[in-house]
Order: C-alpha cells, then sequence, then structure tokens
C-alpha cells in the first residue's frame, strides 16, 4: 500500500464521519446516518467515474473503502458527544483529504486523455460532490455554495498539480504542494473570513 | 414470461402509485407526479445500473416498464379519493416488490463478478433509492432516512438470499425465502413499531 | 460549425444564466453561482448521456460547452440588475434552446437503437432535467412540476419530430418544426395560463 492510498481511505473515512454527523445531527436513523455517510464518502469520485465513464466505479473495486466508511461510520458515534474535541484533528483530516481527493480525480481524468480543464473540474467534483450529495440528501442547501471557500480551495490546488506537472523535476513533492495549496486556501479562508460573495 | 418478471413488472407499478401519490398531495401537476412516478419507479435500477456500468439502463430494454408506470399513473389518479381503502393491498404489493428488487438487484451484481457485500449494497439500492429520489424531487428528507425499518428489511432479505445460494439446495424456494424475510421484518418492524434511532 | 451546433452553444449559455440568477437570487456565492449555472447548462444532456451509455459524456467533448457557460456566468452578473429588461430575448433563446435540446436529445437516444417511446422520454429529459437538478441544488420544489408546462412543451415538440422524420420529406424543415411547436404551446401555455392540475 502506497501512502497515496492509506491517505485515500483516511481521507474517505473522515468523509464518512463528516455524513453520519450531519444525518444525527438530522435525527436520522441508524440506516440514514450510515446511507448518509456512505454518499458523502463515495459520492464525489462516484460522479466523476460515471462522468468519464470508468465502470464498475471505483469504491467498487476492493473492501478497503467500504471498511474505511464503516469506520468512520462507528467512530461517529462513539464520539458523537465530544465531537467538538476532535474538530481540529477532523478539519485537518478532511483538508487533506479534499487535497487528495482533487489531486486524484485530476490525475483519473487525465489517464482518460482529457483535457485540463475537464480535469480540473472532475478534481474538484471528486472532492466536492460528495459534500453537495449529502447536503441535497439532508435536505440542505449545499454548504459549498454558500459558507465555505472549499471549492476554491479545490480549484486552486488542482491549478497548483496542474502546474507542476508542467514544469517540476521533482514527482515526489507536486502532490504533497498542492494538497498544502489546499489547506493554505482553506485555512487563509476562514482566519480571514473570505468570502466569495458579491454584497451590493 | 417468468413469474419473476411479472412481479418486477408489478412493483413497478407499484413504486409509480407510490411515487404519484406523493407528487398529487405535492400538488404537482399532471407531468410533474408523471415524472415522480417514472423516477420513483426505475431510479432504484437505473442508479444500480449506472453504478456496474449496465448500459443503456434496464428499464430501456423493452416498452413494458414504461407501460407498468403508466399504468401505475392511471390508478393512482383513479383512485387518488379512496388510496386508503387500498392501503393494505398497496402495502403488500409494495413489500413484495422491494423484496424482489432487493433480489433482483444482487443477482445482477454477482453476474457482473461484483463481491458479495457489494452486491448486497447494490441489492438495497436497487430497493430503496427509487423512493430515496422520489423524496428529493419532492423537496422532502428521504422517508427510509428517519420513519420507517425500510432498508433493514431489505438488508435482511438480502443477506437470507446470500446465504441460501450458498446452502440451499432447493432452488426454488430461495427467492420466496428472501421476499419473505424483507416482508415479515417490515411488518413486523411496524406492528412493534421498532426504531432505529438512538435516544438519549 | 453547422447552426444547429451553434444554436446548442446559445441554448447552453442561456441555461447558464438561468442557473447563474436563480442561484444569485438565492444568495450563493461566486462558486456556487458557478456550479449551479454549469449543472442547469449540462445536466440534462449528462442524464441522457449516462442514461443511454455514451462516455465520456457530451460536454467534455470539447471546450466550447464550458466557454459557452463562462459567458453565460459572466453575462449573469454583468446584467443581473436589470435582467427584467432582457426577460423576453432570454425567455425567447431559452425555448429556442429546450426546443433543440429535445430534438438533439432524440436524436442521439435513436442512433442507440433506442425505440421512439424512449427515445422521446431521453429528448425531454435532456431539455428539462437540467432545470431540475439547478432546482433540487438550490433545495427548492422544481419549478417544472408546478408552474410552466415545460415538459409538455418538449414531449409536444418531440413528437412533432418523431412524426416528421417518419412522413416528411424535406429535411431541412424538421428541426425547425419541432422548435417551433415548442415555442408555441409555451407561449400559448403563458398567454392563456394553462395548467396541467386538477382541481377538485
Amino acid at each position: 500500500m502506497s501512502w497515496i492510498y492509506i491517505i485515500d481511505l483516511f481521507g474517505t473515512c473522515v468523509f464518512a464521519i463528516s455524513g453520519v454527523t450531519t444525518a444525527i445531527h438530522k435525527k436520522f436513523d441508524l440506516v440514514g446516518t450510515l446511507v448518509i455517510g456512505f454518499v458523502t464518502a463515495i459520492g464525489g469520485g462516484t460522479i466523476r467515474d460515471i462522468l468519464i465513464g470508468s465502470f464498475p466505479v471505483g469504491w467498487m473495486s476492493n473492501r478497503h473503502y467500504l471498511l474505511a466508511i464503516l469506520a468512520g461510520y462507528i467512530l461517529a458515534y462513539l464520539f458523537k458527544k465530544n465531537v467538538l474535541r476532535f474538530k481540529k484533528s477532523l478539519f485537518l483530516f478532511d483538508t487533506i483529504g479534499i487535497g487528495l481527493f482533487t489531486v486524484l480525480g485530476i490525475e483519473k481524468a487525465l489517464s482518460f486523455n482529457l483535457n485540463w480543464e475537464i480535469s480540473l473540474i472532475l478534481g474538484v467534483i471528486s472532492a466536492c460532490f460528495g459534500g453537495v450529495l449529502r447536503d441535497v440528501l439532508a435536505n440542505e442547501v449545499p454548504l459549498i455554495f454558500r459558507k465555505e471557500i472549499y471549492a476554491t480551495a479545490c480549484l486552486a490546488g488542482g491549478i497548483v498539480y496542474l502546474v507542476l506537472i508542467q514544469i517540476c523535476p521533482w514527482d515526489y513533492i507536486i502532490v504533497p504542494a498542492a494538497i498544502l495549496t489546499v489547506s493554505l486556501v482553506r485555512y487563509l479562508s476562514i482566519k480571514y473570513e473570505w468570502q466569495l460573495a458579491f454584497n451590493d
């Protein structure tokens, strides 16, 4: 197992925690929270795979993703009362997760001979649309459309990745640099309360 | 036509009735109710086929499914004032329908060489996600996440099916046994008001 | 570039404007409005392509669709204060757009050897489901289910198209006739306030 694969599974698990936590707050039952956790975790990558025509979709290739989601589900219930204590760790993993999901999405799209703009869009979809599906199923306006500079961070990280694979001679720093960009944009946007809305 | 195919069409028709009835209550127009009936009836199987990459998706293979949906649409309008009188029959058909949809979904997934956990998930998706799409389009929180032990019943029936195809020497009782399990779990859950929510 | 392709891009741009405008009213941020514009513009054709198994889906084949969406996005912000002044032009383009999307959807489905009823349904899906996705993401009940004879107009135009390709000897009038039918039904439905709801 490569370290990329391990982060991928970690990201899946954290996404599942975020989905299950949302669903618990909405008073869903045990099955409802599991479904939401599942959809949140695999939704983005699934939409990407469907759009480019890669079947069966990613999470079906082996059992690891299901186990990662199950772990997230159990963790979310175990720590649901003191989830706030772990908020910073969760935020860190989540950010690393969306950074990696963006990169993996772009890589997969490029390997299907799609051009870089389409690949960039597919990278952002991979990272963000799990959360969009979570919010749609929970009957909420998707969070990424309003509050957080989530998609923008993915977009920035994706562009850094696309530029570096063209010009950077050191392969091993490209993915970390892209993930770092996502984290940095997201962190700064929260710290300085950046908003992308027009106010007039 | 095998009896399985006939139940499949029956289930499709009943699912359409459930969708159209929901949409009538939400004051959708004639087209809106038709769309909701259609999506409810074919949604689960369509999502399953897309995820495993079976194209064109199931209901496109012939006209029978469309006719079953049309029949459900007409029936829903004909009996919309005394739908309560038929509630028990509808419930019975609906339960047999989700039982069969679960089994057919698992069978199809297995025939695509997917492992049993994934196949089980795809069976439950086949049976439940038509209703999820119905509720999302009607702008409601999906029913299965909150009120009914719907997905759980499918899960139980699916596990019975997967176990029996391994150990049971009499082929012809496997599908009925799985459907019976779904019906029993669902019936008991309503009778004894089982709930899967944590109350604390 | 054929004139059909040009109208296709025009329709895509107008659909994007409709999505972005909806999203601005819901106070989405710059990324949210872009995503909604994007999904509205390519949603219907994407669902059609996924259902029939045509991958990668249509808008990925080249950059024109992305540019059309980007143009719609910029136009929507430039004219957002006097969008009412352009309402009639937008309505005209939108109607021509859905008419053409219906026809293109049917053509593509027929070219995949699907029968005419399925092709008709896929034509209507191509034209209408971008708007459905827009409304679902904006957490609204889809407009086409309640207010406008939108899908019905597409259905009428689609039937005219299917009849004419069987009986009409002059190829070049078929598509215009279908688009004209869509426009006419939609125009008349608004002028005379047709409604498809049962009132009892």
